[in-house]
């Protein structure tokens, strides 16, 4: 952090300033030029406001932030290179990063009975998707919309699991529910409606399942990362970023806005992969395939896409899911572009992939 | 809901789609003109969602919503009659509402240490405020920046009541501590990030102190009284609305853009009193005298304004407290136009006032 | 601006950095602490631009700017001094500034007949307006709408001066009207839409009349300050800053969020005096009132109010609209706030008024 | 239009609701069932402002438009089949459509001096580029900012065009200079700050030349289209739309935020060919690439790239253009993209291509 002084400022008041910041545990710095004196403040600036400094004298004439906030989600943090997730499941494990396969993730908004969820997943799986998602808690902005079924809808997602052998993502909404919500879940999801429940984000931070964050609808790109890193200051090294559209002022036609560039910019600052929503993002499913060409081809590492068998009877979500005729057509139009990059792997999950270890392999890498 | 069909549409597929909207237990009844059919949908509409109806025939021109999804918190839920939210404290009832004085709730950002809190509350009392508001758990951007006290700060602000009179306002972030919060708030703040905590909102409104429900900065008016909805409908009627800024693309001078004309919205929409925030609102101390003044004008219920005895040493949100001094000052200055609409109350806390009512007198009103 | 440095840079890349901002007009100033360096650039920055600066080498950890860009519209260019734009009208010359009364300006969106607007100027002239405002050019979303009746509404404005003596206040759309529009008009409206049509904006700084600007609806705080900063530049020093509502993510209930704490942020950043309209900042008749009152309170120095003998009838704007009995019966709660906070003026245009002088006075004054 | 009673409202207001709507150039016509009667509104709605026919009567409901406000901008204008957008260059007719190959368009923010735009003209040409772009009147945020080099930046275009046979793209922003401008450019580009500028959009649309429409920052899709609808009801066809990035409340990494779905949700809205561009919706040229890869794989039918020999020496917009030969590894990117659509095009343009069509062959298209 640097403090501007202004010009003409006595040199008792300069003084006066250094041993005021001596006092928030940073070293001042001076560095005086011929008009312009400013103070550089050595140390952990990260939990100082720069406003706040500045009311310690009408002399100073800005405070400006030169570091990023965050630490361990900065892409400096590993040297500039990118983190590889491994997810464990029931069929291996998968890997979510910039040097692997894009990896799919599909099912339903919320686990709505047996039948559609394990029917549900074969498609999905077939398909090629290597993870199921559904809700057994459900975020709704109605309290008299349905609100998941809880409980029952996790053993409904551990009975597909245990079908198809899919990793499950599924969503935690209450720290009472998390260790519930973890023995089923290979990835925990945390929506975007509680991307800064802080309590929820150190709870999730103290266990080990891979967490999926995902961006709250006005949150900034450093929001978000400050976010990861309560997950991260917390323990847990495993968070995947997912972008599912900002709140802006056009919601004519679609629910949110898609923020695709995210991702460069994201890639620039730090090292966790990145899942891309189109199914949020847009809030229509007539918008969806061509949100998730895009986003392959800006270089998405994951893709998270609503599907059910019958999107008019949804209980959640309907215009937004495809059916599964629409999500099998669209893994096709996905796999074109997929492979010019060359991020695309056909084979499927029960053979070992670029992106299926197994456990074996994986404590051998890691260690 | 009304569902307009498209002009020439066989009267085969109008039947289909009514009987399948029959199913969907709300009754459909159709009005036909010369070239229009509309299908009106009478019954529990709330929880139906309009693209998913337009899903169900490519016939369907459009669905509209005719009424608002909520209910309990609607004007016309009280036909058209403020309510009036009775808090209880040590000093006798407060009462908020459009027939009532402006109520002051006035504290620090966070609860720091005793000495602090407890000349923060003496020195606001006397200036007129009725509340004291200061933080135990706080939301905070960074992990690295002060969390709050938690459980010691909620006993020193039971001192500070002690000691003043004051009611007392305090955030409540985890379903876990809302036991704890309760036993010392007066009134339970949900804080901006937390205003689609759903699980929460339940839980607040499965209580009976007071929720003090503060807009989501990127909520919509009706994003805000669906979240109300929520606490109403789980049998808690006393919720305070409370404006505090939203997010724009204009955050280089003030921290949010307070939305003044929420005020003159939500009065034709519900029923419930308003607060207004231009502490958070602003983001800067020295905008905040004059976003009082409008927010009275405008015709705020209350106000929730920061101070803290040394802001250049606050742990948190220095930059938009006042001092004790700029507090006292800016209560005169609110009192020119509070006066001037005939909504001030000089009377201090002790004696009987218009809006401030001992329990026996309450008990009398209610039955 | 301020360069900072990568700690570890070698001197001969520092050396290099200088020579190359040498060659941008500003003086390079080294100013070397232990760990860090830093180059002031004294000089003029406005024109300059951070992130091209910080393409200049790999070694600049940031850019950063410590003056505002805008020279000739901000609050020094006067020492702090607002300054009082005076408005010479067929009555007499009409002051805007901080130290005068609120100026009232009201009448319809468009102009649409002779009666029409002789009739509304009548009427707000005896309710206390010191100006008119009618479209003669409408800028309208759609080519199919209303567009105003261009020329011939000028002569009917010009009739209502006659008629009534108040100063009048037009729209001009398009550099090829400006001559016509600023023989009618006392005050040029530039609208929201072409706040930024730089054309127009250098024009109408390059002739006498008083110009008021609109802000646009995603303009920020500072561009809005650019823009006016153009009319200066031109060689116009008259000019009225309106805020009449940004556009944000929630527009279901108003058309545009007023944002009144434009007023205090100007007021510490420029000496141009602040009008506010809440007819477009709120786009709605019933919200009118509550966001004139706020206006006031917060600081405004006048208002513009969008009035119609028959809103349901009107050929543009509407719904925004007052009545004129709605207007006068507005006038009486505005003035409730104007006196409380000492800037209420009763006296009829008529007769001399603190804030109309005429211009034998002016004449004085400004010598 | 559907006008919506209110139930219970008597036949007499009924009958008057509808006469007053036969006042209003449409016909009126009442479907009415058990509980509920609605008014449809036949005729041309397109100027009607639903909140103001509320005004009507306390008794209506609700007023909810049915039909889009855009007709010949609407996909049904053409029978769902898009339209291709024939420019003539020196080198023939370029094509832009969904059926045609992705036209590229490069080159540097403004115009500086003979030797930039040439250079740049012919190795953007090489690398596959068919049309120059360069401003010559450059809206500036800042007065003191350089303005473009005005008319003699005309005539170096024009010498680029000769030199390279480049089709040339450049901004207009006053009417005044359309004239000039039309000699030179082949498309007419509308800036983003004069969208709805609808002075200048009559204009445009007067003439000949195709027009690029850039969509303004905070225009919604239905804005947009709207504006395109101006210049195609004043009489010319040949409208391409393009998307640059919306403003949003997060700038801190991008300037803009480049919405990309505006591509299949224009796709379901409009028939005129979508541009995008990378460099200002995002601002920085590390994103540039990622950008416009999404970009094709969403479907756009064109891209425009900021291209300059030495950005860091650039008069404007240096941050986000691409050296020469960063725009030379760019087309190979998106070529890898485009192929797999099968939207590209090797073949130069000198030669006739799929896109390229010489204008004998077009008289015989067209009649």
């Amino acid at each position: 952090m640097i403090v501007v002084i202004k010009s003409g400022t006595p040199a008792r008041e300069i003084e006066r300033i250094s041993q005021e910041l001596n006092s928030w545990n940073v070293t001042p710095e001076k560095s005086a030029g011929r008009h312009q004196v400013v103070i550089g403040l050595v140390g952990d600036t990260a939990a100082l406001n720069p406003q706040q400094i500045q009311q310690l004298s009408p002399f100073i004439e800005q405070v400006l932030r030169v570091n990023q906030p965050f630490k361990r989600a900065a892409l400096e943090f590993r040297n500039g290179e990118p983190s590889t997730v491994f997810v464990g499941t029931s069929s291996g494990v998968i890997a979510f990063g910039q040097n692997c396969p894009i990896v799919q993730v599909a099912g339903p908004c919320s686990v709505e009975n047996e039948e559609m969820i394990i029917q549900t997943a074969q498609r999905v799986k077939a398909a090629g998707a290597k993870f199921l998602r559904g809700g057994a808690y459900k975020p709704r902005t109605s309290p008299y919309a349905f609100q998941g079924h809880g409980e029952s809808a996790l053993n409904l997602l551990a009975a597909a699991r245990e079908a198809t052998g899919l990793g499950i993502v599924t969503e935690v909404m209450d720290t009472a529910d998390l260790e519930k919500v973890a023995q089923v879940a290979d990835i925990i999801q945390i929506g975007a409606r509680n991307m800064q429940n802080f309590s929820l984000l150190k709870q999730v931070g103290a266990q080990d399942k891979p967490v999926l964050l995902k961006r709250g609808m006005s949150a900034t790109i450093e929001d978000w990362l400050m976010a990861a890193e309560y997950i991260l200051a917390a323990g847990n090294p495993n968070v995947i970023l997912c972008e599912r559209g900002i709140r802006t002022f056009d919601r004519q036609y679609t629910r949110n806005t898609l923020d695709l560039a995210a991702i460069p910019v994201l890639q620039t600052l730090t090292h966790l992969p990145i899942m891309i929503d189109p199914s949020h993002g847009t809030g229509r499913a007539e918008y969806v395939s061509a949100m998730s060409r895009a986003a392959i081809a800006a270089g998405a590492d994951s893709l998270m896409i609503e599907v059910h068998p019958n999107p008019a009877q949804a209980l959640s979500d309907g215009p937004q899911s495809l059916t599964l005729k629409q999500y099998e057509q669209l893994m096709q139009e996905m796999a074109v572009i997929g492979k010019s990059v060359g991020r695309w792997s056909e084979t499927p999950i029960s053979t070992a992939t670029q992106n299926t270890i197994h456990l074996q392999e994986l404590a051998l890498r890691v260690s």
